[in-house]
């Protein structure tokens, strides 16, 4: 059981994210430049998420449950982000909270999120198990990206976590669609929830996967639900699409510790707009 | 596929929760009251779910692609509930909304959520199977319900939808916490997405069941992701936990029509509080 949550957000995210705090919680702000960028030079989504579980974590000192984040314009790197936070309510174990962040007053993401602090008699338990899959040391790196542990050279996402494709052995899943990617931070740490969400934005991908297409799509948000950080280095990401309809899909991604801990689930819609056969 | 939205929200959404909306389609008000209510005579979520949709369909007359509600406080029967509407972002075919509810300047609900306008030739398919179950002629009514068909006496909810248990023959996911309920509305239509989203406020008894325990828990919000309205009079709700660490839980929800259409997926966060053995 994770003890009662103190300082946060975490050292470790806050390498990943500089958030500059004040003293209320409740406002800080960041400078997007690499490794918090799309490969196009925009925001990338899991900064998006990841930033503002730090920013509910700063305002209310508690553990992130859940969080939906909006991702509402393409923020262009370079510039500063100002973030804010309000707790909408508090209680004596969870926090509800939502966070808007701007530049220049106009709005680039909007989330909604709880944060609480967990009971050490609270209903614990796992109730799916992680599918069977090739380790690290025996997946391959994925398409198009730089050999095995080498950091790419231009200055996206992927500088500060690395990705592997797993070939799946077995499964309790079978949907079309469904893949898998081990993924660990180049800082070699066991990851936190915000560096979990930040390595997890990938379902599009999974979509385009369940139609027979590659490619992906513009997420228009992401949703996700945590049972704490990880115990390992590697987390497996697997994916699944669940439909699309007129050029809206939705997805599913469970993350897992090497070790079989569901350590959390999320969900995105997307516009499917690069597809090729 | 459907064609471009007008008129929203529809016409059977505004028979169950009659918005009065105002001239910008961004302010709107309703009475809460039966049978938009708990037991206990509190706000349901599905009601805030569904209220938060129609309030974005009014302010973008787009059909809502994916919603996050997020339930901040128990608001009281008998009040009226204000209803504003933002639109964060406008593009061609998407709109990024956020909406708040309030009772005298006082957040009960607030919502985060996309509309768009399906394209005939955008992605269209689903990569799920529907599980086999037994057709509602042939399942039970929910345990301490009233007989099939009839509404309940208190002023809850079930008196706008009725429930009824099937027994699953086959599924592709056999994962522990899986249930299945088949619901329709009263009134005898085939429903909407807002009546949907209103229906399947469910997830938190497939958690405690994931944990062979009864009870459930108080949700934190609702998020659900939509390919359309429903072709069938009866849907099925597919309803599974994943996983919960102390106290707090989540689980999924796959909305099927009775002709195997994958309607909707849903995903909710619990504090789970009230089990038993």
């Amino acid at each position: 059981m994770t003890p009662p949550a103190r300082d946060l957000p975490r050292r470790d995210d806050l390498d990943l994210i500089p958030l500059d705090i004040d003293e209320s919680g409740t406002r800080s702000s960041f400078l997007l430049e690499a490794p918090l960028l799309r490969h196009d030079g925009a925001l990338y989504g899991g900064t998006a998420i990841a930033a503002s579980m730090m920013a509910m974590e700063a305002a209310s000192q508690g553990e992130v449950q859940w969080i939906t984040t909006q991702f509402v314009a393409p923020a262009p790197g370079g510039r500063m982000i100002e973030v804010h936070t309000e707790v909408l309510a508090s209680g004596r174990r969870t926090a509800q909270l939502r966070v808007e962040a701007t530049i220049d007053g106009e709005v680039m993401f909007a989330s909604l999120g709880s944060t609480g602090v967990p009971r050490e008699d609270g209903l614990t338990g796992q109730f799916e198990t992680m599918p069977v899959v090739t380790p690290p040391e025996e997946s391959a790196p994925r398409m198009h990206g730089p050999p095995r542990g080498e950091a790419p050279t231009e200055p996206a996402w992927e500088r500060a976590c690395e990705y592997l494709v797993p070939e799946i052995l077995e499964s309790d899943r079978p949907a079309a669609g469904t893949m898998a990617m081990w993924t660990r931070f180049r800082h070699g740490r066991p990851m936190s929830p915000a560096q979990i969400a930040f390595a997890a934005d990938m379902v599009p991908v999974a979509i385009a996967r369940g139609a027979n297409k590659m490619g992906a799509g513009t997420s228009l948000d992401n949703s996700m639900r945590f049972a704490g950080g990880s115990d390992t280095e590697w987390v497996l990401l697997e994916l699944q699409g669940n439909m699309a309809a007129g050029g809206y899909g939705h997805g599913l991604v469970r993350v897992w510790s090497q070790s079989g801990k569901l350590l959390a689930v999320g969900s995105q819609t997307a516009s499917m707009v690069y597809l090729f056969d």
